[in-house]
């Protein structure tokens, strides 16, 4: 279990590093990326997961998320995984992607899921990656890294992927947000096509994979922050914050979600809101 | 004079957009940003000019910089152009562009100055673009644009130029700031390779764009701003930025210049201080 640095580069007071590492969940190499303030010697800091949406890497919100100011203002490191397996295995053999090569399924697409069927039952285990392997590495190799505290985030399809990882997580997570979240992908295009793809046609099993569904089993995260534009395409087809808002409800969710006007599915979105998003995490991972 | 709105995306509560039009100055089509903060009907904003890098668009710093929070904090306009003429000319000519495809003379590098040896001199045009045409073009079409109260900054190439430009604004701009610029084109290789090949020999002809030679001939602005990292791997053999601190030393020209430890030439850099700088120029705009 050992890591390679990409790359490190100083900013707003800290440290924002590229670095991959052999994946024993996906058996591909994986790159991630993590933000460390500076620190006194010793001390433990809270970590923000942020799970990135279709077709992103690690490299998306690094670039343009606009988080490490809030970051270093608190003092908390902030993790950004890639979002599928890719490139060749151990074995030398590329990972599968969509046949028609589309943008919503396969190479950038892992939905956060382990895999089911063949042939992406191998390699598109990013369930398995973000709950279990990519903690242990960050417990080993990040000396500052306080996995007592964590709390995480997520954009559309890392959105849905901050909420059901979350919500599975049963305490793990102090706090939950998610911009522009596929809230039931059971129910909208991108869901289904990526939940058959991934795990077949029995809805059952797309069950632990829908926040929604999991509100409505019982599960509960401690608090859940969400910010959807409403100028946002995919809004009304794909991302439906309404059945969310219902589900919550239901559930009795402590839930904050708001529509904010204007704004669209991007980067220039979620750019205006993730320091927002990351104070909010710190006064819960502080409390 | 007409522009073409080329996409505006909702951020930091106000308006990102990318516009392009036929520049005269440049004989091509020329693409520029401009983020506009929301204002009251009939307001007024000052501008602050960002000129980008070597290799940049303007794309760089609208997607990097980080920018916009402080902007729509302050009021103030943010306006980013392209450093080079691209693509084919009005008469579907192409561009020329260096012979070695080499990424710091041709397309974009355009150094600022207009180039006065052929091929050049057709459509490297960047200073008249950015001192004239643009300026004309911002006061036709973005009605809450305030050319009164005008300020610049840049990076590295575009830290050359707010300084050039700045000095020989005669009073066209409140302040002037600039990261890790390029302070002495005649004395480094990247500046004595472009200045030779837009401009020629005679190292008379230089002196307009040097800012270290702009200031030893008298030039002044009202203030001015330095941000330079210490682990930046250009700062000895082309930014030297020593020889800006002697020659404002020199001058009496009023001057911060600040070396940052540990920070790179890379957005990682700007991004930390790019705040700070719209402040700094925010209190001199408004003054």
């Amino acid at each position: 279990m050992t890591i390679e640095t990409l790359s490190t580069n100083r900013s707003h007071g800290g440290t924002q590093g590229v670095y991959k590492h052999a994946s024993a969940a996906t058996g591909t190499d994986m790159s991630f990326a993590v933000f460390v303030p500076d620190h006194a010697p010793g001390a433990k800091l809270p970590i923000l997961w942020y799970l990135s949406g279709l077709t992103c890497t690690h490299a998306n919100v690094m670039e343009k998320g606009e988080y490490r100011a809030a970051c270093a203002e608190h003092g908390i490191i902030f993790v950004a995984p890639d979002t599928s397996p890719r490139g060749p295995d151990s074995n030398g053999d590329e990972v599968p992607d969509d046949p028609d090569g589309a943008w919503d399924f396969g190479l950038g697409a892992g939905f956060y899921v382990d895999a089911t069927t063949q042939p992406w039952a191998k390699h598109y285990r990013m369930r398995s990656y973000i709950e279990d392997e990519l903690p242990s590495l960050l417990l080993r190799h990040f000396a500052s890294a306080d996995l007592t505290r964590q709390a995480i985030t997520g954009h559309s399809m890392g959105g849905h992927g901050a909420l059901t990882i979350g919500l599975r997580g049963l305490g793990r997570f102090r706090s939950v947000s998610a911009f522009s979240p596929i809230v039931a992908p059971s129910r909208c295009p991108w869901g289904e096509k990526a939940l058959t793809g991934y795990l077949g046609d029995d809805r059952e099993d797309w069950q632990a994979y829908d926040a929604c569904a999991l509100l409505d089993q019982g599960l509960r995260v401690p608090d859940l922050l969400v910010d959807q534009g409403e100028a946002d395409a995919f809004l009304a087809e794909q991302l439906k914050t309404e059945l969310l808002v219902e589900a919550c409800e239901r559930a009795g969710q402590k839930a904050e979600i708001r529509l904010q006007p204007g704004y669209d599915h991007s980067y220039y979105f979620i750019s205006t809101f993730l320091a927002e998003h990351v104070a909010w995490h710190a006064e819960r991972l502080k409390a």
